[in-house]
């Protein structure tokens, strides 16, 4: 079935206490709201309506991000029923089922909206609910058999009533136009003056049509509302994560102190020391060997690879089989072949290099002159000395070598060695006087002082 | 009331196992001392007096550094009413309340002694006491309506005043005058042979004076004996930290691997990435964005900022709104204007840098001559090459460049170029030659061995 | 007594989703075998057999590397008796107690293992048992007095005998002859068709030998079959680890932050800070201080020295006392003298330096030339410039200096100065005409875009 994800984002959040939209704080490197969104994944999502409020522009940004159809924007906030009704006229010529989501709400597992679908099947409502451990304050489902009967808010609640533990986590699904026209009957007579969405369900029984329940984890319904519940909301994300790598094979010497992004993949047999940071979009095959204090986004690194201590893989960097970049090491949108070697103290941005290349201790592909950005290649076998500048644009042959000091501005033919240095002179006792001297200046200086 | 601070701080901590005392070691970057000075923050100290004994000489250069008025040597310890009596003489020309407090008892709320001073209207002598969750070997705090009877110890408690969970801190206060007049009857006949302070409550109420309790919770009594105790108040100190962070809108991706010190103070929706450690004297603005693995100490980072990933920033470092701090960068003692970068492999010390300058890859400042250090000034809008050695003292005029591996040794006026490098030189089949020759060497080498 | 252990190393651990074979796995730098066959170091151990299984030539490397004087392959795994006479051969020419171990079992204490040694003074054969808090289906022993009567399997245990929270751990320690002439008696009629070493107790009983129980901790006896159970095993040995460097008088700032090795010895009084990882072979003495996130593997820190934050120390690098390695400087099989210092952005590879030598910032000892590793040698009182290469091999004499910038490729004599760099140029209004020119590129590139 067709289906269109309304997903509600306008609240502001001020138990957050931030200029940034709730929705937009994140979770494995990734908002709440791509959370929330990637949870229908299993579904035939057709439409994408997000409903903004408090930041809208903001969310809007983020919402087309991740490729969202559209952003309507609740002007006032009026209550969940008021916030779904906004996404009406952005469906209007959209026939198939509404999922109701909220863009606080990041865990819901794509299998237990996969279950909503199934049971939309056999009812005109259905209501994604919980077996809650302390139901506390939330709304209770009241069901007969299968049927769900009605909704009730905890404050409304009977005492019978307040002891069923089957709570309402808000997630709802309807065919599209039952949903809006069910919208239309619900009233804001109530103390806060808003509309509610879980009126539907009654008005829905009162026209004959069947309500049903989907459950899942109580864990898949946390809503973020404050920074601490944030916090711990990354913390079970990581912790999940982390069980998930050691489950498919990676070694993880120090599980804890590993953060991983959503979308982290680590192949079988890798290793990943202690205090290792991956940001999005980071692909490790099986075999390699991620050192500790390394920091790695929007990479790639292939079998065989050994990375670090303390390197940092900035987006656009791809290592071939058997790459070794070592410490204080920096690469950027740069692609090194196969046992390729940047071992100490060097930064390679915007470049290619070559096969079983050596770049010395302090090499510096000089990517930038102040206005844009230009390419560096060096070959393969190329052996690039010790703090030597390539001023890019520039090309390095095969199998050439740069002397270490040199700074390289024009291009290097294959298996030449090119050299930009001076000579070295020694002048004789000249550091004992230059010394002497500068004991003196400084003597001098105090002098009025001690 | 003008208050005089009377802190012990003679204990040799045994259990420690180490030769610095025991009140020198420190939490969240501050000394045991430090932390209980600083909890009469609220108060009106007059005078602060610290009784040492073991390390004596240490714990005066501390204390000196926290601006205490005296400190005192206990020769021999003779019991906490001896330690106390120590502080007589410096304050013999002093009126006023006397509070005693403990070095090694760091979590003490200044609210907690502000609630002392304000029972010091109703009794003569105040004594600090806590619900304990296990009373243990605790001496037991026995009252009668608002007034403290005596203090018993657990060795000497009746089954029944074992049964009373209101347990003594030790932390008193009273007339300095009456608390010397006091101690003057308290005698050493006891098991130890020494003059324990808690005994002039008897003597008080047996002179016909009103002793009273004042209750903190049972963490702010906590005292520190042993490593272990001293890891799990720095595991409670970073815990309240954390939370308090949090609370005032600060983005902790992982609140649990961020270390501050005492004094840090970072503003709402700054981000602080995983792994980063604050030393004493940080300053944050809001909306500023530290990375992870970043170490920063005595240093001032603003709004739009951003800082690392590994990112040190020593003493000194006054990072303007924009700046850029990228890795493996060090800055200290330098001011670096609006816009400025540094983004790769820089050391930047004894500095002024210029609003949007741009200090390249391996940029260093020579601010050491081996024996005085010299200050460099690079002006607005300049562009310092890749691996561009600053020696200082140098000035760098606005919208200057330097050649990428120049070694500046003069000034660089505004506008001009500044090249100090040799041209590069390219011999062809060099490479080639030199490889093979070494390949010559090393097969002689290894001649006989293969 | 010479004893012959004899440690089961040849299951496939398929729990673990791995290629290496299950014991070859790590535990604070050292593969589970290594901490088995350790917990024997008590003893007086004449042979070492290792039967090895899946991946043995993998096993058999590890166990070479861990001086093991034997290791036979299991072909086929019929059962631990049909493993422990794989050792038979091995052992034909042995007289003295054989003991089986288990490669995935790394906790057994050294004393654990001795009390076993002395048991068999008394019993002919000798199990190791533990009071387990959840017996579940292990296997029990059956005790009578000080005899052990039997080990009964859960699946064969009556419910009186399932009562029984005895129990047995699989290690076993007999008269090597007398162990193989019982397995010999050892069938395989049970379910699986596998031969049970734990037959041998009834066999034995049967003979009228007697047998006994040793019992230790359960968490010695804990195998590792999953990764999530390994990642457990390394959080309690690093758990172990910090209380005894804690109690051994180290001061630790975040002991959940510092990661040790088997063999790390540290001495009292060092401060270690946050985010610190030992390697194996590490030894610091005392009064050190090694800051935030510094990595160290093979090395000697010397009283008085400060390292980090961000110092790597590889194998072979020795500092002296009150030497100072900073931040991003790697150190690799290199002794540093007594006062000498490398503060930032330096790699100091194969060398020597001097007592209270300085090395400036970006200071490279170029050590390979593509073929050969070569040595650099710097005196004392040494003055190396920022960004100064040392061109291997190579000597700095004592007090002689290098300009900054410097390619150093011959040797410097002692008191000299040595210069390799161009003098500087300054070219006035050309850096604002190349900004100029550049933005004309940039503006035709970009041309038909905008």
């Amino acid at each position: 079935m067709p289906t269109a994800l309304i997903t509600l984002a306008a609240g502001q959040g001020s138990r957050m206490n931030s200029d940034l939209p709730k929705v937009l704080h994140k979770i494995g490197g990734a908002t709440l709201l791509e959370h929330a969104l990637a949870s229908a994944e299993e579904l035939d999502v057709d439409r994408r309506i997000v409903v903004a409020g408090h930041g809208a522009e903001l969310v809007r940004a983020e919402a087309e991000d991740l490729g969202v159809s559209d952003v309507v924007v609740q002007e006032e906030q009026l209550g969940t029923g008021h916030a779904v009704l906004q996404a009406r006229a952005a469906l209007s010529d959209f026939t198939g089922d509404a999922l109701v989501l909220y863009g606080d709400t990041p865990f819901i597992r794509p299998e237990t909206l996969s279950k909503m679908a199934a049971a939309r099947q056999t009812h005109a409502v259905v209501v994604l609910g919980f077996e809650a451990a302390d139901p506390a304050r939330y709304g209770r489902l009241i069901t007969k058999g299968d049927d769900l009967e009605r909704i009730v808010e905890f404050k409304d609640a009977t005492d019978e009533e307040r002891a069923v533990t089957l709570c309402n986590s808000g997630v709802i699904s309807a065919d599209a136009e039952t949903l809006f026209s069910l919208l239309d009957e619900v009233g804001n007579d109530n103390a806060a003056g808003e509309y509610y969405l879980t009126d539907i369900v009654k008005i829905a029984r009162d026209r004959g049509l069947s309500a049903g329940v989907v459950t899942c984890e109580e864990a898949e319904t946390l809503g973020i509302n404050a920074r601490a519940e944030l916090a711990n909301a990354e913390a079970v994300f990581q912790a999940t994560k982390r069980v998930e790598a050691l489950e498919n094979g990676v070694t993880l010497l120090a599980p804890e102190t590993v953060y991983f992004a959503r979308d982290t993949y680590i192949g079988r047999d890798t290793v990943v020391e202690q205090n290792v940071v991956f940001g999005p979009e980071v692909t490790i095959e099986s075999g390699a060997h991620i050192r500790a204090f390394s920091h790695l986004e929007g990479c790639h690194v292939s079998r065989g690879a050994i990375v670090g201590p303390y390197a940092r893989l900035r987006p656009g960097a791809e290592l071939s089989e058997d790459v070794r970049v070592g410490n204080f090491v920096e690469i950027k949108n740069a692609t090194l072949a196969e046992g390729a070697k940047a071992n100490h103290l060097t930064y390679v941005g915007d470049a290619t290099i070559g096969a079983r290349a050596n770049l010395g201790a302090g090499t510096v592909t000089c990517n930038y002159d102040g206005v844009m950005k230009h390419h560096t290649d060096v070959g393969n076998d190329a052996f690039i000395g010790s703090s030597t500048m390539l001023v890019a644009p520039v090309k390095v042959g095969n199998r050439a070598m740069t002397a270490s000091g040199s700074v390289i501005t024009s291009d290097v033919p294959a298996d030449a060695l090119a050299i930009g240095r001076s000579k070295q002179v020694n002048k004789e006792r000249l550091a004992d006087k230059l010394f002497q001297k500068l004991q003196q200046i400084k003597a001098k200086k105090s002098g009025g002082k001690s």
